[in-house]
């Protein structure tokens, strides 16, 4: 088995758990290798103490698990079969008694697989959550991890450079995101990591706006928020960058973020809590009068998936340490006449940050 | 209230549930005319027999709700805040004695959520699925949502359209796939049902390939799945072009699937079981030798969400109903050989179906 597949189980005795069934797409492939999101179908990786695990996901799918180096037992159901039967099968063969101890994810597993689980071993004593300890290991990137996160944020970086370019009086916010996605996708991008973000004027004042027909003007600012998949690891970043003039107000707001985010990166190295890390940025902003139009966390964990472990939010004391990658995004909404964000992701060193997002922050005009 | 809430309290007071607690972005937009998707943030509607419901979602989605017309109280909470608290205060404002039958979406809410209604509830008789329910709800399209989902489908075709005029010796299924959402998004797209498909040659051959940096040569198929969201409602739609000459096989597969799925539109109107369907182009594809070769159901339900109830499959009892919508997709896949779907988006009208997409069938050979 591999390290993590080991570190899993090595955990179950601990916990003695029978039994963990791992069924959301990205533990099944930070665990399998294997990635697949099968919608309503399921999905499922049971991990035991000492025996093999096994995979289960649609029929259709069982050549992709192998040739991404799925080398244990493979269930693969059609549309027609019923997979818990097949399931049950297959734990029977590995363990002599009912299982009494069965981890879950709680946060992912719904009601209805739940009672599935239940039906099939009714003399479970209880179900745990894998979660933490799901979390735990995907919260340490290695050196693997890190590679793709790098690449991932460079072709951020190249997006907002593209994106910086096509600002221009007139031109909507889709066809700015186009043109981004466009040129992202000849470099051979296939996924971004959430729907890409270009939204200027009033639309940038709300802090989850839709980019639409909504057409650039001089005196707006442009807010791009997007992140790029690279080998299934996500970046996100956020930029804002103003058309022509800016008054000292929107100017004031900017700086403001500004000074916010570089004091959270300034505060972060191994050992402080990201409720220190919030607060550094939050403090610049709630000094600035602007406390109350920051109704966000500063921002969150990076990997397999662009929302993870950890929250960066000032009532999480989990200390920072040397691996984890996270972002820092700060941002002031004032309906009616500015919103302003900027986010970077970072990556926690022996001494501090490595910013793996490289597109200058400073107030950046096009004219 | 709205029609449709007033439809499901009707419900609940037939089933006894004293509250609904609603959490899928997809039905709460159905029942609240809101949508947002706030991922590992919670979003509910509570909905009651006879009190006002209300709605919890993050504080910074108020004025978005609110927008979209939700009139009833809002419980907007920080990242700080424990909804579950906020919810507990509201609903004991509403119900006089503790609810004892409580309505959740047993695949959508997670374990961990459904522990935290179990605590709130301390003396809940049991949790009934209101899947169901809101299932029967959006099976049935109205007006709007019929206009929504042609317009969604002329967009595939458009898409198509491009991706057919995009075709070419050394052209990469990326920079096909680019070209065809920069069209799109030009035209006002904001979003793709799903991750857009362009498939050739080898990638073809397997239902659930992704598109990479293969390129397009003579002699291979490209096989184009893709789907676009207008007003919130998708359409699904594939195309199997041909570049260059085509082998006796490849012709004899093309045309198993096309006689497939114009057997199952054939066969398609109110009151034919959806297993009848599914059979209709099965058996052609059987008949043929390729049985083994169609490991899927025929299609789905389509609307809000581009999988939904029902599902087009051999063990399907329900029969059609004018209004539903869904999808026909019969396709052929040898390793090695070939890959060919022929996808439309259906609506059952009176008589039999009015086809939404309408890009050609009959086998295309681009030269």
């Amino acid at each position: 088995m591999n390290e993590r597949l080991q570190k899993l189980s090595a955990w179950m005795k601990d916990q003695d758990a029978d039994v963990s069934f791992i069924s959301s797409p990205d533990n099944v492939f930070y665990l399998s290798g294997f990635y697949t999101d099968p919608h309503e179908r399921l999905l499922g990786l049971a991990v035991f103490q000492d025996e093999e695990p096994f995979l289960v996901c649609p029929a259709m799918e069982r050549n992709d698990a192998q040739n991404a180096g799925w080398e244990y037992e493979i269930i693969g159901f059609k549309d027609t079969d019923n997979p818990w039967e097949m399931i049950q099968t297959s734990i029977a063969k590995r363990l002599p008694k009912t299982a009494q101890n069965i981890a879950i994810e709680k946060e992912h597993l719904n009601v209805e697989r739940y009672e599935e689980l239940k039906r099939i071993f009714p003399d479970a004593v209880q179900f745990i959550s894998a979660e933490e300890k799901m979390r735990a290991l995907r919260l340490i990137k290695d050196e693997s991890e890190l590679k793709a996160l790098r690449e991932a944020a460079a072709l951020a970086d190249y997006a907002i450079e593209v994106g910086a370019s096509e600002i221009q009086e007139g031109k909507t916010e889709l066809e700015v995101l186009a043109a981004i996605e466009f040129e992202l996708k000849k470099k051979g991008v296939k996924q971004m990591s959430f729907s890409t973000m270009v939204l200027t004027g009033e639309n940038a004042a709300s802090p989850h706006g839709n980019p639409g027909q909504t057409k650039i003007k001089k005196g707006d600012f442009v807010l791009f928020d997007l992140g790029v998949v690279v080998d299934r690891y996500c970046s996100d970043i956020t930029r804002t960058l103003a058309y022509g003039e800016v008054t000292e107000k929107q100017k004031e707001i900017y700086d403001t973020v500004l000074k916010a985010q570089l004091a959270a990166i300034e505060a972060s190295k191994p050992g402080t809590a990201c409720s220190t890390v919030d607060l550094a940025a939050r403090d610049v902003i709630t000094a600035a009068g602007y406390g109350e139009h920051f109704p966000h966390r500063l921002g969150h964990g990076l990997g397999i998936n662009v929302h993870e472990y950890p929250s960066i939010m000032e009532t999480s004391p989990l200390r920072l340490e040397e691996g984890m990658v996270f972002t820092i995004e700060p941002g002031i909404y004032v309906p009616g006449l500015a919103g302003v964000r900027i986010e970077d992701d970072v990556h926690v060193t022996a001494s501090g940050l490595e910013v793996l997002t490289k597109y200058p922050k400073e107030l950046q005009i096009i004219r």
